[in-house]
């Protein structure tokens, strides 16, 4: 995996351990409550940083995957598996890597945790915070968002979920599902604080629609919901006017942005499956190796970091207008 | 208002008159559940076409609104309007033309629906077919996909919800809302048939993804689900992998692609509302002109318009491919 | 004729007769030089500008010609005229609109003069000046630059040529050239003075890389030279790094910028031609019309708005590196 | 240095000695025209290829070098090079990598070369073939384009040119330049077999815009000339007509199509200069290593790269048009 960054201005203080943090939130194998596979990620940096500030010029950095071995993808050469794009992506290109690690594999995501952590430090500098949580998973839900988030009571659960007794049921939930062979899905909320008035542009790119397109682009993400999301939707307008939202217009007002993305549960399951092959026949098997049984709490540093390169766009972008 | 369209091949037949229907569609004052003004949308092709054919080249067209009285937003000069974008748009650039019809005023939907008509002309030589239809006001939603998705019955009441029952309970709510000076959201699906299998890019631009950011750059929108949406979140992983998928890893499976959009209710109301004024005061005033209690049977249109350029998109981006 | 010009700030004070100006200049008929057609150019803007200011988003417009009679260009329906995009356009899109003033004329060069002018507005703010002026017609060149470009001194003659001397060489040439049905080439020469240091982005996005780019999509132009051009190539290195430069590894120096672009003469000829025709064969035939037997004049600014439009962009992107 | 290739079609033959051939081509130390510094460029391809056949996915590769000694940069810490984007670059991001290879290096070609030769493999199944040489140095030109254009007679002398005696003078006068401290300038001449008609998008995007901005954006390149050039440009019209044109209105007409390339002296000499330095001053040095008294053999491979991309772009475009 890899990726360019462009657009951060010159002299800006890179922090290599911004980009650790987040890689190590999201990798698998944090606790039991996600799969235990030791991705080892070295982040390198290949050029647009010298002495530790950035040169102006784009951030190309690579991400090599030492611990894949191909042979484990043996099996799966010749299967679609379900929820995966196996075979939509042999419809489109008519040939596919069935190894894993590419770009339709979920660790495409480690690019954009490096991307996301660099935009994190140019939008520091702004006074700009993007802080993502579980607020859901199964049955179990937050009901609206925490007076104060606090990044410490988040992190001290594996399921990141700032209610720790909520969290608690999750944890069992999850290992239900892990010994039946199951899987769950949930909700991520993310606000995004410190934006100054006027980000977003008019039509085509408000802040809504590029945070939609962001996240939506997601392994797994079903659904999107901005500045009140469902419960807006369901009130009267003379209600919904008195809402303090975060856009107007598709334009920053000043005010948290709040969203909220859902994510299917995961569909490497470990349980006996019935999937098509490449000869148009089907089969029912068990996909080996060891399964996350709800893939939300290693979401989290995903969105966040899909939420920050989303916001450090529209700071260029809003550069123009000034 | 006005746009250019690239991309549609030479020699495709230029059909007005689907341009002629979803405007009429879209337009205020189609009936007693909407806003009576009448906007005479006229819209002139400028480039592109000749002796009813493409030229291949980019189909410019202006709409003239003959209608709109600079002076009935006036009293509109000093005052932000809740939900509407008067402020952050001031806080934005600095200044603004408060008079009706520009960029952040819902008439800039007319040159989605001229483009989408475009869209939908390329589709048909495809073989692609894209209906949108009212599944929820207020508290009254519909359950599930209709079997059979039929335009006529869409059609045939003012809400365009094809539940002709549950279609007479939205139009009291509606006149209910009307007669409070209040306002409605809710929900529309829209359906895309005939795609072939390996549309949409992988990572980025994958097919919810631009569908997600088409839908939430629409005014008043809130909320995008895909593919199952919210049932498949709320499913455990052995369930949700037996779902038809219209799309799998963002790439067009060759089943139909549905998704829902949520729109909150419209923030004009009739009712005395508390606004801020561009001194940093608030004032109580109702905002004049007749407003519509429910925005959703003319967002069917819009919905569907914004779904066939993000399909024309795809489809012209898959030729690379080939 | 029409386009839209993106990235104007807010604000900016919009001068309509800078666009009458250049328009005028650009305008077929001004003398005996050139052709007299009476095109009538309504420019018109339709977005983007509110009470003489920039309102900071796009800027529509369109450019209403008038006096095309369709029927003027019904001989050339199955003609292929020598020089023009007939039959390469035919070849690309299978069709083309054979009357006057579509995208393969020399009209659409007007969108490019009403864009420049946008554009100069934009630099003037910058305290950056665009001139160009005829340097060669025929044998007739002009060697080097004028210590002072005195616009009233280019504007003095109908060639538009700094040295009265020179010009009055030229007008004699094009007189024989239009008496013989033949038509001359040349070469316009274009100064762009007070652009700071630091424009330009490296690698691919060079000053000099865009100005070929916008000068070389000119109808008639074949060669592009930049910053001392064919002298600085015949030159040893050690006399060469000597030279005055205004950009260096593409990024402006601070240093006036110059460059030179080269003309072919107008293939539209009153001499009988043996031309191509639709169904595979030649015709010898003369074509209408009164034609310019140069059109060098008329390029002064057409190369100026687009040397503007260049700059301007570098601005916009410029203000991301800050 | 590297890059990533997007548009390669899935499926296509994957050549690594096309590669290794331009590199070869591209690479100092050739002979002893041209600098022996022994760069070892070891080119990674990092995705989008799979078994020696393209997967259709964006293609990643990174050039490693292996050889470069950043303290051999030292002595250039504090001063700038003529010729050289240093202080731009200073002015611009305020402030650099003074270490060599970096994106205002001319080592930054070898990403273009890299890209170009994969341009290539896709050109050669639609049967396009690009070849370059050197048409000029200092004083000796070749007039006119050979009848035959030989790759073996091109790549049989040290300068790239078809014509063996001219060639020997070239050398000598390379030679001289050497002895001196000195460098010499001068053209390459690239021409492009066996494009279909229809290539080339109107108005902005013509052929021969792309391609001068593809040259221009070159290392030294000072002048660019497009399908006869300046002999065109002093023909009288009806000569001029009487030219076959690779390009007309901007899109290929089916014939070749030729251009020519200027590239100024190296302004890396040996000869002791006077240079700007970091605090405003200026001091005479001469700039440490071996230096190209001449680059235009090696500028041959890049040229052809460029030309190859431009024509591979406009090709993916053009399957919009179908």
């Amino acid at each position: 995996m890899g990726g360019v960054i462009e657009g951060c201005p010159a002299g800006m203080d890179f922090h290599h351990e911004v980009i650790s943090r987040d890689m190590n939130r999201r990798r698998p194998g944090q606790s039991e409550h996600t799969s235990p596979r030791n991705e080892k990620d070295q982040v390198e940096i290949l050029s647009g940083v010298f002495e530790n500030k950035t040169l102006g010029t784009p951030i190309a950095f690579v991400i090599k995957n030492e611990d894949v071995k191909s042979s484990d993808y043996d099996s799966l050469k010749d299967v679609y598996r379900p929820g995966h794009a196996d075979e939509t992506w042999e419809l489109k290109y008519g040939r596919r890597d069935h190894r894993g690690g590419g770009r339709s594999s979920a660790r495409e995501t480690t690019a954009r945790v490096v991307g996301g952590a660099i935009a994190k430090m140019l939008l520091h500098t702004h006074g700009i915070e993007i802080i993502a949580w579980v607020s859901a998973i199964g049955n179990h839900a937050l009901t609206g968002i925490p007076d104060s988030i606090d990044t410490d009571v988040i992190e001290s659960n594996t399921v990141r979920c700032p209610d720790p007794q909520l969290a608690q049921k999750m944890i069992t939930d999850i290992e239900k599902a892990r010994q039946h062979g199951d899987s769950l899905g949930g909700y991520v909320t993310c606000i995004c604080r410190g934006m100054s008035p006027g980000l977003g542009e008019p039509v085509f790119d408000k802040l809504p629609a590029l945070m939609a397109h962001a996240m939506m682009s997601l392994p797994a993400s079903r659904s999107f919901e901005s500045d009140g999301g469902l419960d807006h939707i369901s009130m009267m307008g003379s209600q919904g006017n008195l809402l303090q939202q975060g856009s107007s217009g598709g334009i920053t007002t000043g005010h948290n942005y709040i969203m909220r993305v859902g994510f299917k549960p995961v569909s490497s399951i470990a349980q006996k499956q019935i999937m098509k092959t490449r000869d148009g026949n089907t089969t029912e098997m068990s996909i080996s190796g060891r399964h996350d049984p709800c893939v939300l709490p290693r979401a989290v540093p995903i969105v966040e970091a899909m939420a920050a390169l989303v916001v450090a766009d529209l700071l260029l972008q809003n550069k123009m207008n000034q």
